[in-house]
């Protein structure tokens, strides 16, 4: 059984963290790797029902994606999450939680809160803007973005292919997943990819 | 990959359900097939932390704990669930929820509430007897006893070792833990076992 990993995107709402899970759920299965996404709102709806949006409960919905995640990995799976987890703290109570058995990759999909807004796929940013939805993270409540994590992809700039074949490429660098050749971006990331890694302390 | 399943024991408390499940996890490690054992006090601080024993309550808990354990198994996990879980109702709807991916096997931990109270490990009963616990099952709260259950286990009668070889002689025949021959009672509970099983309609 190869090591598992818990692959923790975080970025806020519409950033790419649900799209991005698909595909890299897709690639992983390709390459015969067990894959679970652990969606926001499907996890909702299973283990946090009847949590609201305070920090408090916000901070017990990300313990218990946690929680579930290293069940998972430490199994040998990619546990995917795909929660916007907005604090530091609880993340690294997380990655910090996370077993000797398991990896853990950080992944921040980067993405501005104007471009948010120009997109605003579900309509969500401007009710929010509007005072509509209250504790909205990224306007009325608040984001940290990680300070070191693992990969950062910049959703509003680069497109989904690209962003994609930089978290695999990390995560072949940190022997989670076995090499393969021949997708397009991979060549180009790999040299980024290897001097975030350096400078986090991995790959000696 | 072999395919995982969930062991779920039910039975009330005392009646031996994490003791079982710790015997068969060394057993299944042995054999080396993966373990988690979601156990119902772990479950309850990890998932669950607010929720108290109204039968809504308990009700989703063990959904919760049906959830995690189905993620699990149907990734070649053998989840082994130590709850209470007293009603029937879930237990079916976690049954039927279950991954086509996985398998389901229902223990019945069978113990009477007269051995039970006169055990009484951890002083509970005499407590709930005396109404200084609410909701208390078997005394002041339902427990329904499965009607079909996979295995059944006498946990007054015999001796943890003979529960545990009629377990592992259930996985066994379900084909979903390999045979090995030398355990003392394994022998002895093949005939029962195998005919509980053809009655339930598995066996062909």
């Amino acid at each position: 059984m190869k090591k598992g990993f818990i692959l923790w995107f975080t970025g806020l709402s519409g950033s790419g963290k649900s799209t991005l899970s698909k595909l890299i759920e897709e690639r992983l299965l390709e390459r015969g790797i067990p894959v679970e996404i652990l969606d926001g709102d499907e996890v909702r709806t299973n283990l946090s029902k009847g949590l609201g949006f305070s920090k408090e409960d916000r901070d017990i919905n990300i313990r218990r994606i946690g929680y579930v995640a290293n069940l998972l990995a430490r199994n040998g799976v990619c546990a995917i999450t795909a929660a916007i987890s907005p604090y530091h703290a609880v993340r690294d109570e997380v990655r910090a939680s996370v077993d000797g058995r398991a990896g853990f990759v950080e992944t921040y999909c980067e993405c501005s809160i104007e471009k948010l807004t120009a997109r605003d796929v579900k309509g969500l940013y401007k009710k929010a803007l509007a005072g509509e939805i209250k504790n909205f993270t990224g306007v009325s409540d608040p984001y940290e973005a990680p300070l070191n994590p693992e990969c950062v992809v910049h959703t509003g700039d680069e497109p989904a292919e690209q962003s994609c074949a930089r978290i695999l490429k990390t995560l072949e660098m940190l022997g989670y997943i076995p090499a393969v050749v021949g997708d397009d971006y991979g060549a180009l990331e790999e040299k980024a990819v290897a001097e975030r890694l350096r400078d986090l302390g991995y790959l000696g």
